[in-house]
This record gives structure tokens, C-alpha cells and sequence, in this order.
């Protein structure tokens, strides 16, 4: 009987080469798409259809953007977590949601393995192993990109070889998208002198005359936009509508890899960059100057973790005890101006204000 | 009508010339006396005796040792708080309590006025003012001592003209007890040289032959002696006994005062510091590396801030819930060896021991 | 024979108000302008003409720029240091250089006195108070304004009473102009709710296409801009009058006053704002992530002492030390676009680049 | 032609295998011993004895004392490094330097390959490695005991089969001599819940008189004992001399091991335990509250990144230019008392005590 393995999954050439491969060498395959806030229905269904077509054992998506907002991105707001000053660990601090994801559906199905596709160079194959050497600790954990470093051609040819034809035109820009920011790589991020072009980012200006929001917080955590009450989730999907129109939130995150070298990476995270900063400006009236400097400390502490993979490390949960304390008289509106790539912090309304 | 004024009092020189200056100015003067752990019944009758003698309106004994331990103590366990790496705040954590109960109890009875002993040159006056500010801020602040800077030959003389005899002959050495450690001030400690000498403590070695006792802790808390299980505060004051025998826990601290220069006091505090190292001990085997690291930052920060009076900062309550998150596997017993003057930490036995 | 006083003098409403009022208490007035890069050849000529109209005994100008610069802004720069991740610190770090000055001035003239014109609710008043404790402990220290607490009216009305006659047209905003950032304090300063109008700003934007600029640093120094090698100071102001056609730099500080309340200020720190972002994207290349780490710690914790006047705490020098450590190796070019209302960060160019 | 290969060695019976073993792989083997200061000449007349019977191709004894506390020790006193409030690094810290001593040795001589006995249990594997990796980095690391995980009977048997006879009673206590003290572990050290026994520690007590010793420091560093002045290592020595006769210094250490579990292990550091706690002292009396709280911040991480064998991390230059910036008015005599196990700090001397 041949064995189960579960694939993250995204329908790009990396994990389409690992489900036929994985299928070559025998092993059931169970592709899994995570969807941290990132993908629209038809995304979702394009990414089924390629699932389907590569005639893997089974295709599942998993929806995890209620949990990465309750265990990861509420605590990224409490402690005002950008990384290197600059970076809202958009794509970090998901990994371990879509992880432990695959691991969990893995032990459901009763499978023998584990796959991700990522390579020997970044950080992403540190999250994905930290998580299932915990939590599928018997399983084996596959990952064909790292382990044969083909190159992009070989891939496409051994697709082909296997009757799984790929549109070979490389997108120049790698993308990655999430609800607490999309990350874009590419040739500019490659060195260190040259930022993205403007058309390498997905959002656009759209709109050129300015507006203000208001955005209002309850113990920390964003509850309302312009007098509407919603669900944190709800509240950032739509904040990233509204400022993507302003093509807020761009910036290039540079930093050090886990594995100990420099990497760099392009991002647009405007609902993360306005909400954190909000956020941020509102504690600055409400929180001491000993609460600020600790807080500070804490979070960017936590932010490092995080961004390392280190979810499991019992410290974070101290970490959020204490960032959670800090938040109980964080409360009130924030009014913020957008503009065309920028946004202006105009003021704060709050019964906690102690000016 | 005359005003009413509740005295901080301890039945000494210094609160009994502030008694009868304080009736002298036309005062209506309520004594009280709050007990943290260092008093037996017979000294709390002495107190009172003076009290009635120097005719004062009324006199109180407020216990505060519970409170003392479940808002003080706890943590300060938690935090393995030793200032400086040496003292474990026996008197400068005790003063806030102690204030907190005379600023309610003037409330209480409705007093215009608080008043205490202090003098300018310490800690001590301005850990009553923050918290008189803050719970009594309409009521006037009296402190005799630290406004007329007598010589204590001023104070006796005063005393004796307004029928008030005191025995002049001074004691040595200038003792403070409580529950977490007894502070002893005298000639050696106001220079950098000397240390105490042996008889300037108040506990002497009376047993020789070493023992080992059994601490059990419970989510940090330490809730057992010798397989019995005790309230912590109970417990303390056993081991306090059990601990004294050996002449165990004395040292001297070096620190710098709030108004900013160095000031030098010795301290016996057994039982304080056999739980502290028991737990720290306990902790090294149950927390994690960055645990262990971020819970030492914010131990010394609770301690610096609690040591100088601001238990009111915002930021202690995130420091405690962080403390207390921390705990939630130091539980086990520690085997501790009491030899003359010094103990030696056996070992630990713990089902979240990760060795 | 009447006792001379060194004032701290602007030839504003406050400071000609003391010296006015410091000749009618019989003192020898001698006036101060204390040069930290924020005044044209025109405005000093002015101030010289008002304190020569209110016939003080002498006026002298003192520049410090050097001094600021090799003292202060260095560190600042080596810090990365934004107070509340916001505030270079604009005013605030200079006011010690310019006390320094006025107490080293009065020193050398044989002063009996010094006098500041800051009021009692801000942070000025402890700047100036710690430095002159330090320097001319000697010395009387008069503060009018704080002491008097006359209306602005009372003090246009002592002054015309006293033969000098002052616009009394209050400008609607009170601005410090200083090499490294002007503050700008006015009624939306006041509360909460409100930011600074566009009109507030002393520059506007005059330059819509945006341009590349280039700097260079030496061991975290700033000595090059175009291509052109340039003293730091020099560098900076340049660098304001290039940034400040594109009205870049503006923000609104809230901070803890050192009284303990909270305040808000707005500020424009064109050169500030720009050489911190380029320097610290040149030190994500070329620094560890535990010096990144450890550098952030300790610039904010020097920031915020030198934000409270504590240029004598014998740990700055330990902070400077570190940090002058850490900026072996942070030497190249960075590049800059200047847009209206904001820049964008290039990219970096380095023999250190750890990419 | 054989490969050159350098052993570390101390003719115990893992680098005696090792060296066998590298023989019989067709290696030419040149054995070193690295001194920090933990042998007599005896002993190390007994170690080169051990090399000739092996035959190896050469042996060569290596004097690091002066290099260690110069650029190790020095520090460790400065930052008052005692891990985990206990631990003074003995021998971790002595782990680096011998490491060097070898790679230079090894580069030296053209060797292409470095051999360690590490284990693969512990942090030495780690600390060699890490250092062979950036100072030879061309050569090949050959850990036999790691690789083969053969028990000490294998070991044996193999040597016997060899030609090479090594006495078979194990000793019971494995123990690691240094100037900064003296590891021991044994079967207690593997649980959790005995102490070491009083046997099983080198030293015992042979004086039982108290006596106060003097030290006097100089800008930090130890250059005096009883008045006499003493080169440091000199003074560091006597001082392990004079303090072995009392039995002091004893304790045991339980830590994080770099591969993630927890350890533990008894030691007899009496120098180094006695100097840190002196030094302490005089820095209690000598430096700012801010000094005191920042330098154990850079003291704790400095020696976390020492013990893990970081000593190559930048972030350690700065943190030594820090620490030595503190040291400025460190300087003065510290009397201590020693009394059979446990010393006392009875007071200190210093022209810039801020008493």
C-alpha cells in the first residue's frame, strides 16, 4: 500500500513539480491550500483545478484567518510588532498558521508524511519543520525543492516528462499574499541597491484626493471603521481595501534570515502598517511611559520569535499574558488621513486619554 | 474642633515625639501601628501601652500580612527579587502596605490629616507620600521629623517638658522586622568599611548539626515545609523560626536611595532568601531558556519600581501578569540543607523537571 | 553693587519680560542667544537689536553647533534614536548644549545668577535646572515666568509700563528651530483630537518631481551628500533645505513630560528623519541581528535620558561607548528619493553589505 | 602522504582513542593541549607521556592563560558573569580559547584536518566547531567519539587491540581543571535530585580560622591581593589557592545546553566566585543606579553568547567597549572574609565611593 503524504499546496511550478514527483515516487498525495486571508474564491477554485489536474489522491483548503488573527496577528497589534522598525511579519507570522494546519489535517488523515516546497535558502523551511517536528513528530517530512535543488527548467521538463504541462513564463515577481500583507520578491531584492519598480506592486493609486477614517479600538484590538462595528478580520480586509486604493503600505523589509544570512523582501501591508500605527499613537495618550518602554521591548521580542518560528517557545505565552495586560484601558478612535502613499495620524478621541 | 491626624507609629523615639508634637499643635492624633509579620503580641502590647501613655485620642493595630503576601510577597517570589543581587526589599516592599492601611484608615475615620516618622535622608518618606498622594490627596501630610531636623536629645528633652519620659539610652543598632526580613541600621552601615558585627543581629546560631527541609511550591507559590502543607504566609514564618537557628540569610545592601545617593543597611531575612533561591532553582529545571531570561528583566524591573515606592505604575499589574504566567509549571519540591550561616540547594524533584 | 545675571534670551514675549523685570529687581542683566543651527545671520541681527532696545548691560551669541553635533546629534544618529518612534529628539537634545553654554558663560563673566524664561509646566524648566545644579551650583537659578505666572497680557503690560513696547500680536504659534528639527506648538497641540494644519508648517511643499539623492556615511557618519564630502553639520543643513522643498518631515510627538504628565508637539525634521532611516537601512546591512538588536536598546534608553536633561548620568558614556562601537562597519552610500510629504528609502551600497 | 590531522588532547581516555583511532585511518596525528591554567607540570608532563606511548607524530602543550583572562576573564569580572546567578562559565568559557589555540596550531602546521572528543551530547561539540568553522575553515572536523558512539568498554578494547593499554577503572567524578575553576560531574549530576557529594569536590577544607583578605581593583581588574601587587592571572591563582583551604565556591549549575536540553553540572570556582562578588561590591558603591542596572543587562548576554561559543559575534565587540566604559572609577580595595565554604564582603575602600 503506498504512503500518504499531505503537500502544502499553492498551484505554482514549486509544488505542482512536489505533487507529481511525490506521485512518482509512489506516495498518496493529499494537496492542502491554507488560505490566511490572501486569496479570493476564484484563486481558490484555480487552485483546486490545478490540484485536480495533476491527479493528486485529494485536494483540501483550509481556512485559517479566524485563528491567525486570535493567536498571532491580535498580539502583533498589542505589541506594535514591525520588524527592523519596517516589516509587519506578513508572511512569517502566517507560516506557522499554515503549518500547523497541514500538520493537523496530516494526523487526521492518517498520513505517513509530510511535504512543503520550500528551498534550502529562506526561512520558510525552518517554520515548516519547527512545527511538524511537534506536531506530527513521527512523520516524515518531505521537501524535494530543497533536497534536489533543480533548476526552474529542469522542473518544467520533468512536469512535462509526467504529462503536467506549465505555463513556462516565469512571473518576475514572487508574490505572496496574506491578510496581514502581501510580500513581493524579485529581481531588485536580489541585491541591495535597487527598490521594487512601482508596477511591481499590486495596488496602484487609485484614488487621489485624501479622506480620513476612523478607526476604533476596544482593549487593543480594532472593532470599528468609520462607525462601523465589525469583526477584527472584517475590519482589516475592508481597511486594506481602502488604503490599497492609495497604494499605502509599500516598503522592503531587510533582514536576517534564520539560517543566519542577509535576505531582503518587498511588501505591501497597508491594513497591518495603518492599523499598527493607530494603534501605536492611541497608546502613546492612554498607556505610562514605563508601559510604553516595556511593551516596546516585549513586543519586539515576541515579533522575533514569531518571525524565527518559534510559536511553541513557552515564553510567548508570557509574553502575551503580559501584552494583553497592557492593553485593558486601550480603547477610544483614531483618525487617520490617507493619501497617495502615505497616511497622516490626526488625532485620537479616548476616555482613557491622559493629556 | 481640632483636626484629626492619623500617626504612622511604632511606639519609638521619633513616632512618639511626633505624638505629643502633633497634640502640642492642637492635633486630635489616632495612633496605628501596621503589623507586615514583625511583631509578637507582647511587642504589639508595648506599642500600645506607649500609645495610652503618651494619651493619644485612640491607637490601631492594622494587620496587613496576608495582603502583604498575595499583592507584595507573591511576586516578589515570582521575580526571585533580590536588589542589587542581595536584598530581597524586606522593608522598602512592606512600607507600601503599611501606608496603603493609615491612608484608608484616616479615610476611614475621616482625619484631615496623616503623619509620619520619616526623616529626609532615605527611601522611607517618599514611599508614604506617593501613596498618600494617591489615596488620600486632599488630607494634609505631616512629618515632624524630616520638617525640624531635631538632634534625638531635642526630642527627648521635648518630650520630658511635656510629661512624656523615654529611656535616652539608645539603642545600638536601629531595627525594622517583618515577615520577608528584619533591616538593622548602626555605626558600621554608615560607612563603606565595616560590616556588622555578629552580635548586631538579632538571631545567633543556636544549632550546628545541618538538616535538609523540604519546600513544596505550587505555581511558584511555596505551599508546603516538611510534607506539610501551610498558607504561604504561615509557611514563612516557619521557616523564618527553622531558618533563624542557623543564623541564616544576613547580608548588607548597597543601593542607591531615591533622592539619589548610596545608602548601606544589613538584614537578616532567612526564610526570604531560602525560598527565593529554592524557587529559582525550581524554575531552572521547568522554564524554558528565554523564560528564564525575560521573567529576570522584568523580576528586577517589578523589584526597582516596587523598592521605590511606585506600586501604583501601570506597568507593575503587566509585570505581574506576566510574573504570573510564568508559573504555571514551577511547581515540585526543593531539598534545601540549613548548615550554619549558609545553605546549600540540594536538589529538586518535579514532574515538569525538563532534564 | 548690583548682582549680575546670565539670561537665556530669544527676544520673544518671555524672555524680554525677564529682562526687563530682572533691571527692576536691581540685577545687571546680561543677555545669551544660544546658536544650535536654527538661525539665519537676520534673526540673530534681530535678537542682538531687541536686547540692545531693552538696555541690557551686554548680549552675546554662542554657537554650538559643533558641540551638539560631536556631543549629541552623533549619538542620535548612531541610535537610530525617534523617542516614541516618532521624535529625533529636535529640541529637546539641544536644550543641554544650550545650557551648557549659558552656565560655562556665567562662570566665565563672574555671574551671581542665571535666569531661564521656561514656564512650570513643561520640560524645559528641568533641562536647564539640572545642568546650571551641575555647572554653577553656586549660582542663584530665576525663573519669572515660572515663579510669576502672569498672563501673556501681564506681561505686555509690565513691559510697556516699563518703556518697552512689544507686538503684542501673539503669533498663533510657538516655534524652536534648531540644526536638527523645529517644534511647532499651537492650539491643535493642546488637545488630543486635532493635528497641525498645513499652514503651521514654516515650510510648504515647492517641489513636486521627485528626485534621488545620495548620502554617505563614514563609521555611521554622515559626510558625504551628492558626491560632495561635507562636514556633518554642513551636510544636515543642506540636507534640511533639500528636504524641506518637499515639506518632508512633519509629524506630531506625544511624550511623558519629565513632570509626568503627557504632552504633544508638532515638529518638521526634514534632515533628522532622513539621515536616521538611511543610516539605520545602511546598519539592517551591515550590523548582526543582535547588534541590531542591542543598539536599539540602548538608543532608545540614551535618547530617553537625554530627553529628561541626564547628560551627566555617568551611563551615557557607557551608551556612547557601546554604540560608537557598533559603527565600525556602517560605512557606504544610501539612496533617498525625496517626494512631497515623504521619501522612500532606495536601496544602500557597501564594502560591508552582509547580503 | 598521510593527512595531518590536530588533535585536542588530554590523555584521557576519548582523545586517547581518538588518537589511535585517526592512526589507524592512515592520519598523521599531532597532539595539543591547550593550558587555561588548570594544570600542574606534573600533570602536563604526565599528558605528554600519554601522547609518546600513542606514538603520535607529535605533541605540543599550548599556554593560553594570558590570552584567556585578557580577552575573556577580563570581561567576565567586568559584567559580573555568573549564568544563571550561579555559574561563572569555567569551563565554557575556557572552551573558546582552546579551540583557537588549536586552529592556529593547526593552520600553522598545514594540517588538513582538526579532531575533537566532544560528544554529541553536550555544548562542547558546538563551542569547537563553531570556532573551526571560521579560522580553518578548509579543514575537515573529525569527531570519532560523536560518530561512533562507542561505549567506554569499546573504547578500551580497541586501544588494547592497538597495542595502546589505558587503566580501566573509570574514575568516578569526570572533572575539567581551569584558572577560572573547575567542573565536575558525576552520576548526582545526571538526575535532578542529589547534590554532589563533599568527596567528590577536589578541594576540602583545611583551615578552619576566618581571615580577611584585601583585593584591590583597578578600573575593574583585579591587580592586588593583600597588598601586593600581582599580574592578574598571578593574583587569580593565589587567590584559588588561599580560598581552596576554606572549601569555597562550591556549587552546581543547571543550564540550557545549545541543543536545547537542560544539564547540569557541580563546580569548584573559589577565585572566581570571590572576585566577581568583591568586584560587584566596589562597582555597588562606585557606579550610577543606571551603570549598575545596564552593565548586568551586557553582562548576562554577554556571557549567554560566550557560553554558546559566540565569542566571534560582532555584537561582542560592542558589548566589551561598553563594559569597559563602566570600569572607569572601579577602583579600590574590597575586604572579604573567608570562613570554611562561604566568604563574606565585609566592606570596601575607594576614592570614588558615592556614599
Amino acid at each position: 500500500m503506498s504512503k500518504k503524504v499531505v503537500l502544502a499546496y499553492s498551484g505554482g511550478l514549486d509544488t505542482s513539480f512536489c505533487a507529481i514527483y511525490l506521485k512518482s515516487k509512489g506516495y498518496e498525495v493529499h494537496t492542502v491550500i491554507v488560505n490566511t486571508g490572501g486569496f479570493t474564491q476564484e484563486e481558490l477554485k484555480h487552485v483546486a483545478d490545478r490540484a485536480e489536474y495533476s491527479q493528486v489522491a485529494s485536494h483540501k483548503e483550509i481556512n485559517v484567518i479566524e485563528e491567525f488573527y486570535q493567536k498571532g496577528i491580535k498580539y502583533l497589534i498589542y505589541g506594535n510588532v514591525l520588524k527592523n522598525h519596517t516589516y509587519p511579519l506578513s508572511v512569517s507570522s502566517e507560516r506557522f498558521f499554515q503549518a500547523k494546519a497541514i500538520a493537523e489535517y496530516a494526523n487526521k488523515i492518517g498520513a505517513q508524511a509530510v511535504a512543503h516546497g520550500s528551498t534550502g535558502a529562506g526561512n520558510d523551511q525552518v517554520r515548516f519543520d519547527l512545527v511538524f517536528n511537534v506536531l506530527c513528530p513521527s512523520m516524515e517530512i518531505i521537501t524535494p525543492i530543497r533536497d534536489l535543488k533543480l533548476s526552474r527548467e529542469d522542473e518544467i521538463k520533468f512536469l512535462a516528462e509526467n504529462g503536467v504541462h506549465i505555463n513556462a513564463e516565469k512571473a518576475q515577481y514572487s508574490v505572496n499574499q496574506g491578510i496581514w500583507g502581501t510580500s513581493i520578491g524579485g529581481k531588485e531584492t536580489l541585491g541591495s541597491r535597487e527598490t521594487l519598480p512601482n508596477d511591481a506592486y499590486i495596488h496602484q493609486v487609485e484614488k487621489q484626493e485624501s479622506e480620513t477614517i476612523e478607526l476604533t479600538f476596544n482593549n487593543g484590538e480594532p472593532v470599528g471603521l468609520n462607525g462601523e462595528t465589525l469583526e477584527p478580520t472584517v475590519l482589516i480586509e475592508k481597511l486594506n481595501d481602502l488604503a490599497n486604493e492609495y497604494a499605502i503600505g509599500r516598503d522592503v523589509h531587510v533582514g536576517d534570515t534564520i539560517i543566519g544570512i542577509k535576505g531582503r523582501v518587498g511588501f505591501e501591508a497597508p491594513g497591518a502598517l495603518v492599523l499598527i500605527k493607530a494603534h501605536q499613537l492611541l497608546e502613546k495618550h492612554t498607556l505610562s511611559k514605563w508601559q510604553l518602554y516595556w511593551k516596546d521591548q516585549i513586543g519586539t521580542f515576541y515579533g522575533n520569535l514569531l518571525h524565527e518560528g518559534q510559536f511553541f517557545e513557552p515564553a510567548m505565552r508570557d509574553f502575551e499574558a503580559m501584552l494583553t495586560s497592557t492593553q485593558e484601558r486601550v480603547s477610544g478612535k483614531v483618525y487617520v488621513q490617507l493619501h497617495p502613499y502615505r497616511f497622516v495620524l490626526e488625532g485620537i478621541d479616548s476616555k482613557y486619554d491622559l493629556m
